[in-house]
């Protein structure tokens, strides 16, 4: 008998980990609760139950079955929402496309995934009018958009529209229970080089972020904890690594939910007003649009909590949402990564926080949520130190990695060695497991033989009052090997020099915190820093244009 | 490229649910965080993470391998939370032995699982003597205990202790990838019938549940949320089902842990403020208990949270604990569910709440946790309306629910029916998904074509001031069919009559809460309640006496 443990042990009861299952409690718990699209059409969750049994018989009327790739070009919306679910329920696999590419990138992407169903949101009609005879793969166009909107005039051969689809269809589906490994979405990456890499999450992969980053957002003393009471808007887009996985978890939760349709500034600070939304995730561009607005100035911002990622928070930036009441914290993670990794979060304790303090802690890479295998290594694998001074690679193993690019077995090689999937993210870790990055592998300065942490000076530079945005990049140095150059966009009405900017940074060589090295040689005002299709700042770019 | 989903999916770099994965984050996040033995011993989660170590290489030394079952015989102790780790960890099996068994029991429950090793503390020295002629499969007995305690006069063949063993093995321990599905724990169920039934749970389990589980306990709103700030005390057995998993709930989350040895309520009362315990889980008798105590006269008890389960939490003892500010609720699971199935919490609300609502809602068996798919049905399998007033057992499918019991088919085969674990408890559902519980389906009183809940009847009787616990059972009538029998222990200098009581039943039955056939026919006072060995109203025992 004691050898029970190494018999193969039959499971004649497995509950397999499927998207499906995350609905069961709040279809229940919370039947009544709302979901608002653009503040105008109002939703339930019994409705949103409905419309996913609706969406998967339509698609199994437009012959989508088990592996079927499905791709979706819309801005954030309920019906977005309705195939997070009901494409993978279903055993198809959900394409969500990133409609900020070039129109060539967009053919690449749905061809390179196969798509069989493209969704067209309006918007887009000239986009997918302009790429219709490259798209290999695609046998079905359907619509997706209110009734009554008016599509501008287009040659794209629809089979149906959304809604049109949802109403002839019945409202019950039996969901199968499938292998949990089974592919549920895919979508690309957005690299500065080479073509958009596809990246795969199944349905346990999906379920296990779902559960332990809902975990993750929960169990915090305080600060931006997300909860039942919450009601939860999502500002990155649902394109891009399903925003975060954040409906999901929202869903799980039961909170009500608001979808703002394409994002403008003043209408998202509305939507905010009028719906009350209390949780949103962002990156710091999107941030800082929202703080600018018109809107916002009228707008009481004090019970929003937002977790900023997809790039660091500017300290400057966290300093001027908090001053709005905007409860503001840094999260990290990759589209390889599910995403989440991490959320920086503020300790336990009775007393009030140093303002300064509580900045840098709200604006840290933060604590590895539950189960992840987060460790920071030299290039022979070994750890370094806990003293926040080591640095190192981030590499990680949790239960929610892509396994690999999509076809592309050499890309995938490079992404995982030694077991561990490599961030190129170099950081320090502290003693109490709090990561900071201070810069990408590639996007390092060195200069005079020391590291300067690029993002740790862009932060700072961030403090300036009359600063809007910067990024610092090195520049060859015949003496230094590199030297730092800040590129810095200011406030509209700013009356500073290059001189003060540099004063303001060597300010901080005085405590220690930075070394005079660091202090950029060059400090040169733009108009704007180049972003890319999902809004980080694209310092290939820069360098290239400042080299 | 359609088909890539239909493919066999390769997964190089697969992350298996494996409980050594639950200690990544509490490890790093928490190196200083302390673990308290009984007040006396204080040690951090360094030290754990060694101890854990040391234990795998102490059993390896004895011979422990994959699938070997070592079991326990403690009170709850640091040293039982290293066994939760390590002996899982090695891919060997943890038998937790109920101590509260009769020493016939406790040989069988042994010998059944087939245990190898035993782990003896000092108070079970007698019991072990005298059954380890008994003992078929054990091989190795180990003493467990402080290294200066007063072994009694023994004829145990003890091989080493547990400190020696742990003093002389190395701090690393190279853990092995094990298969999800590997058995982790084993411990027997003491149903009132029959023998104790084995009931066994597999890493993969044992991981879902701790985080599925914590994702619960923390994003309530308010109330009894366990998080990270929180200093934690099971007063649920150590033994009894891992003591509902939540010391890994809190190990993952890092907090403060105090392990009180044997339950003695002054003693545990003095833990809660010595070492400020906020957050713990019983059954009623120990709630109960503990709010008698002479020493809980004395201390403030304001910022304890308790989720009382393994039965019905009474709403007079609810209303006792809220009265010293205990922020008390009801949870519910079995030992064949791992076992949380679903926690009561409040509404998300800006006002306050009436108290007797509010009650009412701490009692309730309350919100199933998320992935849980929990039916209520009838004999058909058709679910009740959600409308407060159907009946139908609680069937349930979750990711954690035991497969059978172990090398028991006949009794593995009545749990699962219809794909579905079947509970035999009786309930209802309201409009917000939640549950209550009325009766087990052998405790059913049907009196004159209606069923009677026992436990809302012993829930009323409970509020009346005087009572201090009450169980309502069936008698056999001619006329009615069953009629209700209350038997009720009194306060200590309480001067009630029977009569009282009903008449404080009869006053319910005025807003037609329930029904006047409710009303108890015959009260009677006694003693004490006869309990099981987790601390259960023994209601089979009563119906017995009373018949």
């Amino acid at each position: 008998m004691q050898d029970a443990a190494h018999e193969p042990t039959l499971f004649p009861y497995a509950y397999p980990l499927l998207i499906k299952h995350l609905l069961h409690t709040p279809f229940v718990q919370a039947p009544d609760q709302e979901i608002v699209y653009r503040g105008q059409l109002r939703m339930t969750y019994t409705t949103l139950r409905e419309r996913i049994a609706r969406l998967a018989n339509g698609l199994r009327m437009l012959g989508v079955t088990h592996g079927t790739t499905v791709a979706v070009m819309d801005w954030d919306s309920h019906r977005y929402l309705e195939s997070y679910f009901a494409v993978p329920m279903m055993g198809a696999v959900l394409q969500t496309v990133n409609v900020r590419l070039s129109q060539a990138e967009i053919a690449y992407t749905i061809n390179h995934a196969g798509a069989e169903v493209l969704f067209v949101h309006t918007d887009f009609l000239p986009v997918v009018e302009a790429i219709k005879d490259q798209l290999e793969t695609v046998r079905t166009f359907v619509w997706i958009d209110e009734p009554d909107s008016d599509a501008c005039a287009h040659a794209i051969p629809f089979t149906t529209d959304y809604e049109a689809m949802l109403a002839a269809s019945a409202t019950t589906y039996e969901f199968p229970d499938l292998d949990e490994n089974t592919r549920a979405t895919t979508f690309y990456t957005t690299g500065t080089t080479g073509l958009p890499k596809g990246v795969c999450f199944s349905h346990r992969q999906l379920v296990l972020h779902t559960i332990t980053v809902m975990a993750a957002l929960s169990s915090p003393v305080s600060g931006q904890r997300f909860h039942r009471g919450d009601v939860y808007m999502p500002l990155t887009p649902m394109f891009h690594v399903h925003a975060w996985g954040m409906p999901y978890i929202a869903t799980v939760l039961g909170v009500k939910q608001v979808y703002p349709g394409r994002y403008a500034p003043d209408r998202l600070v509305q939507l905010v007003r009028d719906e009350g939304v209390t949780f949103s995730h962002c990156v710091s561009t999107i941030l800082h649009m929202l703080l600018a607005c018109d809107e916002a100035k009228h707008v009481d911002l004090g019970k929003w909590k937002i977790v900023v990622g997809g790039g660091a928070l500017p300290r400057g930036l966290a300093r001027a949402a908090l001053d709005r009441g905007i409860d503001v914290f840094a999260g990290y993670g990759m589209s390889e990564t599910c995403p989440v990794l991490s959320l920086a979060q503020l300790p336990h304790r009775t007393g009030p926080l140093d303002l300064d303090e509580e900045v840098r802690l709200r604006c840290r890479t933060g604590f590895p949520v539950p189960l992840v295998d987060l460790r920071i290594v030299d290039e022979a694998m070994r750890d370094v130190p806990h003293d926040d001074k080591a640095y190192g690679e981030i590499v990680v193993r949790t239960p929610w990695l892509t396994q690999g690019y999509l076809n592309d077995p050499d890309a995938s090689g490079q992404l995982w060695t030694g077991g561990y999937l490599h961030t190129q993210d170099i950081a320090n870790i502290d003693a109490t497991g709090s990561v900071q990055i201070t810069d990408r592998i590639k996007d390092v300065i060195k200069s005079g033989g020391e590291w300067i942490s690029s993002l740790e000076i862009e932060s700072l530079i961030s403090l300036h009052p009359d600063v809007a945005e910067a990024a610092v990049i090195g520049i060859r140095d015949d003496k230094w090997g590199e030297r730092p150059v800040a590129l810095v966009v200011l406030n509209a009405d700013a009356q500073i020099t290059e001189d003060d900017v540099k004063a303001h940074v060597t300010g901080f060589t005085k405590n220690g915190r930075i070394s005079k090295y660091a202090v950029p040689q060059i400090v040169k005002f733009i108009e704007s820093l180049e972003k890319t299709s999902v809004g980080k700042t694209n310092k290939k770019w820069l360098r290239e244009q400042f080299a």
